[in-house]
């Protein structure tokens, strides 16, 4: 395989992926009125790591920095919207819901933040997917975090989704 | 003491109690856009416990039940509300924050929903307060809970707050 034909489908699957976390985007803004009131919208999605952004003016708390309430929502739909991606890429229509999840607030967020969600350690969608196919029901463990812009987290999630196959 | 004279401090400490927290609501709602987006209220505070309120409409998620965000930042906001309320009744100023805290999603909540806030089991504001008067700083642990119209919780939440003398 030459390098230009090893291209094709990577390329091909990342334009799939943008239309995909644009749909995604579009559907937590439509459904979600706390999602339109945060502001929130995709950043990026690479099929591994969904990142959502939400601008600091509509999230701020009496403090003047990041409410705790939307660092946590950002993160919580960030990981739910991982799961719902990759489970639209694989054809799979499934009810996603959190079941529950830890956070850690570190530090203030003072500016414009963003959430990073990716599979938890030792997870992967492969056990997700077959476990929903044979049980009809399945557990994912995600990370997810808030960076700050001179480098580590501002919070942390650690969240634990569930799946349901609908038949 | 007779019992009306007895009755008298309990009446004008409610009155007291109903007065901060009324404070307390507009405070909120001034401060934290997102609290104004879930049309937060007070709905009851005693001293001991506080339960803020919010509509069901503006809270959904894609599924027409209340999002788990706001169920998070409902809880969250009580607790954080039931120390501020306590520090204010003291004459003490200090600067309140969330540490951390650990969700569980127990139930899908289909209609308006409140959040009570109560100290977990072992604190005590003497102690809360005398390790912020001594150190500057102290933590509490407050057990927060979303109950269910049919009795049970929708949503609980075990959060522990630092609190920072402000000298």
């Amino acid at each position: 395989m030459t390098e230009s034909v090893a291209r094709a489908p990577l390329s091909s699957s990342a334009a799939a992926h943008t239309g995909r976390a644009a749909a995604l985007a579009r559907t937590l803004l439509d459904d979600i009125p706390m999602a339109r009131a945060m502001d929130l919208s995709v950043a990026a999605y690479t099929g591994a790591v969904l990142t959502l952004a939400a601008p600091l003016a509509p999230n701020i708390n009496d403090k003047g920095c990041a409410f705790g309430g939307s660092l946590n929502s950002l993160m919580t739909l960030a990981g739910w919207g991982l799961i719902k991606l990759a489970a639209d890429e694989r054809g799979i229509a499934g009810e996603i819901y959190v079941k529950d999840s830890t956070i850690r607030y570190l530090a203030p967020v003072w500016q414009d933040f963003s959430a990073i969600a990716q599979l938890a350690e030792g997870e992967s969608f492969a056990k997700f997917f077959d476990a929903l196919a044979t049980r009809g029901k399945a557990r994912l463990g995600v990370r997810c975090s808030v960076p700050l812009a001179e480098g580590g987290d501002a919070a942390t999630l650690d969240a634990r989704f569930v799946a349901l196959l609908k038949r």
